[in-house]
């Protein structure tokens, strides 16, 4: 017997699920999913009512890791600006990585196109926490326009993401230039 | 006997090719695609060596008009700054039609993943030639920094669209205020 619990068919199918979609696109089907989850297509629709409930679980379920990964820990007390900074600047060391393909959330509602989609839905909220951290640390520094801050750092985030994700940038000498005079024209502290 | 000539198949399978990918995906199975164009699959594979290269020839032919409907006239003597401001008017203008689902060269690349996929290619270039318009604006402007504006607007372009095209902003008083930022920051006339 070992202390480390195998992963079960539904961790295998969420993990599979989470890694092809967002290395090979929503269009994957449900037998590469099943082979590579090791999971019969039987066992799959015991789990889950459809694939499209999978993509909406497994989008959800990577939610902690990827929150965990760009935004900083709450006892982090730097400035709102430095925390802001922070998650463009964990997003520009990401993009650096080959299994980088852009933001997760972004590119699942571009592909499923579909704004009720489980998985939609799910990405949605997540990019929607997003904005909301923006916009609560932009009040926190005295931005003069707190809520058009938010929008201007989320849309360039999905931007660099985004162009980042396809290579049609780097972000090289990009992302901190533009991220502080947004923040400088805000008033940010 | 009429003076306007029907749509050709070639005609009929780049327009609902363009059409359906954009609103559904480029998954878009070949079927779909010849029955909403009227031409048989056997049609379909004399006139275009793979769905590949259908999808290609589609963003390629779309190309004229979506850069008549987003960039200025070449005799359009507005100073540089107006005719990069011109750009975002535009998308900002497409953008709140119901139609409005994105770019299309930058959704084609984000869905392919593949970025030898001969559609990849032909977005690649619409949009390189996009930061070469405001590489030359930039330049003609008397940025300091004219690549890097252009990567900025870029960056923000791609993000201001995707974010409308999936409906998580209407960019209602963003687009504007932010590129005159960057364009000011940049020292642009």
């Amino acid at each position: 017997m070992t202390t480390e619990a195998k992963p079960s068919p539904r961790e295998r199918l969420l993990s599979a699920a989470a890694t092809l979609t967002y290395r090979e696109g929503v269009g994957i089907g449900v037998e590469a999913l099943c082979r590579a989850a090791g999971v019969s297509k039987r066992s799959m629709y015991q789990l889950f009512e459809s694939k499209d409930e999978l993509l909406a679980a497994s989008l959800e379920q990577r939610t902690a890791r990827y929150v965990a990964a760009l935004l900083p820990a709450t006892e982090d007390d730097r400035p709102p600006r430095e925390r802001i900074l922070h998650v463009f600047r964990q997003m520009e060391a990401q993009s650096g990585t080959p299994e980088f393909h852009g933001c997760p959330y972004l590119a699942a509602q571009i592909e499923l196109k579909d704004r009720n989609h489980p998985a939609s839905r799910v990405a949605r909220q997540v990019k929607q926490n997003l904005t909301g951290f923006f916009r609560a640390e932009a009040e926190r520094g005295g931005a003069n326009a707190p809520d058009l801050l938010a929008r201007q750092l989320s849309l360039f985030f999905d931007g660099a993401a985004a162009r980042a994700g396809i290579g049609a940038d780097t972000l090289t000498g990009l992302v901190e230039p533009t991220v502080t005079t947004l923040l400088d024209a805000a008033g940010m502290r």
